[in-house]
């Protein structure tokens, strides 16, 4: 496996490249893997080997490596022109994929602001909420309501609506202020209910948060359904329409991080849209392209938009730029994206894969250590524990997740488990019997860890 | 001039798309402009009017629009893959470029931390900085300093490092608190100096800062050379030496922001190695892919990267992460615009254009309104004043440069002025007699609007 010693490209990787999210000492010993092509929902290194990608190149790929209508429409567009500044000027691609959004998204958002990644489209949110309440007299409203183990990105405006330690606490002196909430937590559910008994009794802490500070707070950001860095926790959407009416009761917005959600992971296209949700702003990114280019999208309703709309000497508007903002390239991927995604069929193509997904759930399960399975369309997830009846967690030093994901390598299966929870969100044109692949080497790569066979 | 009324596209941008730094009520009367190809240094619109691109699209076309070497690397790349995850994979276009970047910055450089814009790029270097000094036994060093009139980005975390109120005031109570130091100002020195004379006597409330707050202070962030957003205020590099002794001297953190002056904009690939200078971070971004694609780095010097460098249960990774970093189809842009750059002859090539540039400026001097003509290597700027003797500017709430702008589309040159700053930043690829045309352009279009002819 150690491929460190003879090859050159990944000597010249350890002495000049720093790597997200790693440890890159770990990289003495294993270095990353050299990935020479990608195709279809497989990954191939310098050496031949292959890789079945069932964890979408973070998110991203919902369509498949290398698919050729997205290849082309790049190449079509870039016959054109790559890119152009996007204050002053406009471009078909850009107006194309802005109204697109529009009319596939929930009916309040009208009006599409671009960026570059999933941080921005956040950041984009927050700074537009804040800058309407200054702008319609409630400059205290300044503060923004996040629910615990919640992940938004890493910027720092971004990182002070994180719930999570791991991201948080080397930066903590310096994040804004704003207010932690419990969330929903299913799998072990405090108040003892399952997802057919339960009407989100777990909404108390945050309605309580929003009934108490509604004056201050601009808005409360989530990650419906699904929070993903968290470990793929999952909660039902009678949450959602819970924190909608609460917010609409307390003046408050809403913001939808659909990042990683967004653009069919779900079964649906978007999560709001699909649950008739009003979010007062929608963030998008990762599958906008399908995982070719970096792009983003922060939509708003047309309240938000008049608040910033004015005589140039009111100095009302919107002052926020990235260089690269609606790219023409990727806006060109978007649309084809957008356009193979809206494919009659497409969506309904989905279910028997969803079902390979929940039937390999109940192959999963029979393993000692699966505390849960759960899924939400083509996410899915099995949170590992050392004690089924007490769902006692493996103390995270023993790296188990880290254990998996080299066993998944020597099977041809690109894993990056969180912790202790092995998931799946696998590029959605995966094929049901490569699904089966997939379920029957985490099986095999978790017994093998835990159960030492 | 106004095709709002007849063309579709454009009613549908108006209609769908939120414009950076746009007044959007400005394009009730007047749209933007439908680009719909664009070639070296210009642009078309969808009527095939063709417009002098003499901003570079916000700094980052470097080599002019669809350069072709540049194009076929883009497909070359794409044949492979375009995108895959960035931790426990990795890719040669990404190590090439991350080698690149270390041989031809200044020599302490040596890791190379990828991301997708500017702010990202700065906010990165703060993020580092920061956890430098936890890991480092000294968590109190947690302030920035920055200049007044300076710009690094519009993330909250970049924002909370910006030294300008139209950026900041309606974000001000959100913001990290960070310390403003007062910087140059050649134009208005209120030392009375020249570049001829001047020891960067301004130095010194920077000098006091640093000595007084160094316990506290995590690092300097600073526009090497040129304050672009802030009109392009210019200073001399003895700026920059002094700054740099006084922060090895306090143990202080230099953040070079070089994200609009890297990539031979300054007549120099970078400004830091141009003129021997170390900066612990450097940021880099907009021309790095020669303005196709978004993509960024953040270099830093290997005892910053030891600090994180540990066995991974020590928790001192850098847990930071965007999807879509070192997207390799960016990283093949970027790598093709680095050969272009370097090739022998290249920068030689520059000279004779700035020279044409220098001789532009003694024309636009000939204007009684020019307060200054200053110019940094590929980068130059008129001033305008009201009274040139006690140089007054003009009243913002006038909007000199908004009606220069609209002046020059009518001539075929898309300026953007900042205020009363007329600037130039052409793709590098300009030829002389282009340059011409753009300042015989400029000239009368301030003639114009100032001198009403």
């Amino acid at each position: 496996m150690n491929l460190f010693k003879t090859d050159e490209d990944l000597i010249r990787d350890f002495h000049n490249v720093w790597h997200p999210c790693t440890q890159m000492k770990d990289h003495e010993t294993r270095p990353p893997l050299l990935i020479e092509r990608a195709a279809g929902v497989h990954l191939f290194d310098a050496d031949g080997n292959r890789y079945l990608d069932v964890i979408a190149s973070w998110w991203v790929n919902i369509l498949g490596h290398n698919h050729p209508r997205i290849n082309q429409a790049i190449k079509n567009q870039m016959e054109k022109f790559s890119h152009v500044m996007f204050a002053g000027l406009t471009h078909k691609p850009a107006i194309d994929l802005a109204e697109t959004l529009v009319n596939s998204s929930s009916p309040n958002l009208t009006k599409v602001f671009f960026s570059d990644n999933g941080s921005t489209a956040v950041e984009v949110a927050l700074k537009q909420s804040l800058q309407y309440w200054v702008q319609t007299g409630n400059p205290e409203k300044k503060q923004f309501v996040y629910l615990k183990d919640g992940y938004h990105g890493e910027t720092l405006g971004a990182l002070s609506v994180c719930g999570s330690d791991l991201f948080r606490d080397k930066f903590e002196p310096v994040l804004m202020q704003n207010r932690e909430v419990v969330g929903p937590d299913c799998f072990r559910c405090p108040y003892g209910l399952t997802p057919d008994s339960c009407q989100a009794e777990c909404f108390e802490p945050m309605q309580k948060t929003l009934e108490q500070n509604h004056a201050t707070v601009a808005a409360v950001i989530i990650e419906p359904l699904v929070q993903g860095a968290a470990g793929m926790k999952m909660y039902p959407p009678i949450y959602l329409k819970k924190l909608e009416e609460a917010c609409n009761a307390c003046d408050v917005h809403t913001i939808y991080d659909e990042v990683a959600v967004g653009f069919g992971r779900t079964g649906a296209l978007f999560v709001s849209e699909h649950h008739g949700l009003q979010p007062t702003f929608l963030c998008l990114s990762k599958g906008i392209t399908s995982g070719v280019l970096p792009l983003a999208a922060t939509l708003t309703e047309e309240k938000i938009y008049a608040a910033f709309y004015d005589e140039f000497a009111s100095m009302k508007m919107f002052i926020h730029s990235h260089s690269y903002s609606a790219n023409a390239l990727a806006c060109a991927a978007a649309n084809e994206t957008l356009a193979l995604l809206q494919e009659e069929g497409f969506m309904a193509g989905l279910q028997p894969k969803m079902d390979a997904l929940k039937e390999g759930g109940r192959q999963l399960e029979t393993l000692p250590w699966c505390g849960e399975f759960r899924q939400t369309g083509m996410i899915a997830a099995v949170e590992l524990v050392k004690d089924r009846d007490r769902k006692e967690p493996f103390p995270w030093q023993q790296r188990v997740g880290h254990q998996i994901f080299l066993e998944g390598l020597k099977r041809g299966v690109y894993m990056r488990p969180l912790g202790n929870v092995v998931y799946f969100i696998p590029p959605l044109v995966i094929e049901t019997n490569e699904i089966q692949t997939m379920i029957d080497t985490a099986y095999e790569c978790i017994d093998k860890v835990l159960g030492g066979k």
